[in-house]
């Protein structure tokens, strides 16, 4: 699929996935090129666990409450380790972790995208007060080090996408100068 | 371009371009790919301001301290708004304007290396203890509770790209269950 295409194609999903396995090699091919974005110095900082075991998969959405891509036949969990890219000049540790998994996350739902499948970036379910992301970790074994941080449904959807309203280019954009309508 | 060209092509470029100007339609086409991208709780926290004029550009490059991406003929200028996008279970606002920005910043990336330019984002050098971004943002009238965090430049590349070297896939990714090398 051309570039733009799944750009604009690409819609958050919370319907109902087919009951039809997703190929290893597509949700491989949807996990490299989450690794191929770029990631502040170069410090790698996302990981990935791609999960197409059903019974497994139906433990880790069972720790979902409320329940979220119950239906979904595969998924991809994101994780990241916040590792420190550089000291700035007033002695301040930066980190741009949440940079490199979010660019990472957005090339993976490009390739769902344009393979032809649905998911949707579900982080704050699972990283708010109740912590089901770190059961999660603790059920694949995960290293403390490492934090998981969101999980990506894959599957073919059996609705329609419900797209959200966005703003006009007006209000968010504008050229050599500032002229943006707030909202 | 397809998009799995595009996502392995796509490389931060630090070397000089050529004096040939970015259209503004193309300008146009890569804030749009931006703007496309999801945010949480579709609060459409990201703003874009891109920079075609020469004068205006010289003087906010003017503004780094080192010099970055000098030879740029154009640039987009990244802001973000940091709304609350929700408070979790244990009255903590949550905030999703850095996963936000990072998904518009890749989608344009990759837009603009689809388009022929080369691009690389440039964060931490005006976001650092001595603030140039916010005297970048002074410079463009930017209202004070949008936040300019970074800099993409725009345009043809004259000198190769140097590629990082990139882990392997085993090194950052498994299936159903921890098993990643660590480094």
């Amino acid at each position: 699929m051309e570039l733009t295409e799944a750009i604009f194609q690409r819609h958050s999903y919370r319907g109902a996935y087919a009951d039809r396995p997703v190929p290893r090699e597509h949700l491989r091919q949807i996990m490299e090129a989450g690794l191929a974005a770029p990631s502040g110095c170069n410090k790698q900082t996302t990981f990935l666990i791609g999960v197409d075991d059903r019974a497994l998969l139906r433990d880790l959405l069972d720790i979902m409450d409320p329940p979220a891509c119950a239906t979904a036949p595969a998924a991809i969990l994101v994780l990241t380790r916040r590792r420190i890219a550089y000291t700035d000049g007033n002695g301040v540790p930066r980190c741009y972790a949440v940079q490199d998994y979010a660019a990472a996350i957005e090339n993976m739902l490009l390739t769902v995208t344009a393979l032809g499948y649905a998911s949707c970036w579900i982080e704050g379910h699972i990283t708010d007060a109740d912590e089901q992301g770190r059961r999660m970790a603790e059920r694949l074994n995960v290293p403390a080090e490492y934090e998981l941080i969101c999980i990506l449904p894959v599957g073919v959807p059996l609705d329609d996408m419900k797209l959200p309203r966005k703003r006009d280019f007006s209000q968010r954009a504008c050229f050599n100068g500032w002229s943006i309508t707030p909202f």
